[in-house]
């Protein structure tokens, strides 16, 4: 699994335990921005072959999340709706460089970083929660968005090279770690 | 199945032969952007709940249809490139109304016209092609593309209710046979 720079705080599991529907529906949101962050990539890059493919399956996977995170949203009686999101991914997307082909290579980990900090956090989640079925599709999730933080981390490493792609990385994930160190006024996954 | 206003012309299903490699190229750009549209629909109306489940399945199975055809132009040895798109979608667009509810029904109901003149073509298709395996994958796809169009004309219907949903598909598909009448300068699925 990718190394993200910082671990997440201490108190960061029994906060969202205490906001679990709020983190549910902030979860639901983000497999959904997840499918349209994979599909925006295959439209902006119809011409780079190598990610229409993977990152097609890996935008099916998120879907398929979103309907399941919908299902447990409907059995607690919580109404999908919007919701203030996170400025992670804001704050996140703001390093992504202008030209190409760093623009891509950004693109990429910053998808890799979010798929990393995600599987993270959804060990942690399902150390804490107290309904067994819940922790169990946690655990299941969690091995997915490992593997797509790889996927993410290896189309990067093919359109740039492995030492370039490994440098930005480490330059991203600092970034990353700086943004989860300023505290959000909201309680999300990526908080 | 829902009812196209005209069938297409004679000599279409011959012509798109002739040109197969561009057409199965304009097919994967199609799913792909089936995919796209159901998933700008699930950002555009987070409030709308009827839409996220229904509307996330079907993108998933447009990319499951798109790296089929993927894998068949990786078989004929056909690369996945930027093409030059037929008029069709953004003609068809044009039509979409611009204040609410109006406009959520219109780009259900051209979402479902797109879908059933797909399964038209691709019926069309699937009788001329004289790979037999290929004419079997496309009589599988054009079962869902019949699904599909369905599912939206019933989102249509349950937003708007059913005679008001039903008496705009028919102009919009009146517009949708018009757009067709006028020939187009490339051979696509939907020229």
């Amino acid at each position: 699994m990718l190394e993200l720079a910082e671990d997440t705080r201490d108190d960061w599991a029994d906060e969202a335990l205490a906001h679990l529907d709020e983190i549910l529906l902030d979860h639901a949101h983000c497999e959904k921005k997840a499918a349209g962050a994979a599909l925006k990539l295959l439209f902006s890059y119809p011409d780079t072959l190598c990610l229409q493919e993977p990152l097609s399956r890996l935008a099916r996977e998120e879907l398929g999340h979103f309907e399941q995170i919908l299902k447990v949203l409907r059995a607690r009686g919580v109404a999908f709706k919007r919701q203030r999101p996170s400025p992670y991914g804001g704050r996140l997307h703001a390093h992504v460089r202008r030209d190409e082909p760093e623009r891509l290579m950004d693109l990429l980990l910053v998808g890799a970083l979010i798929e990393a900090r995600s599987c993270e956090r959804f060990r942690l989640l399902a150390a804490v929660l107290p309904d067994p079925a819940l922790a169990q599709l946690y655990r299941g999730l969690l091995a997915c968005e490992e593997r797509h933080g790889d996927i993410y981390v290896d189309l990067c490493e093919g359109v740039a090279g492995e030492e370039r792609a490994r440098e930005r990385l480490r330059e991203l994930a600092d970034a990353e770690a700086a943004i989860l160190r300023e505290r959000a006024p909201v309680v999300r996954l990526h908080t």
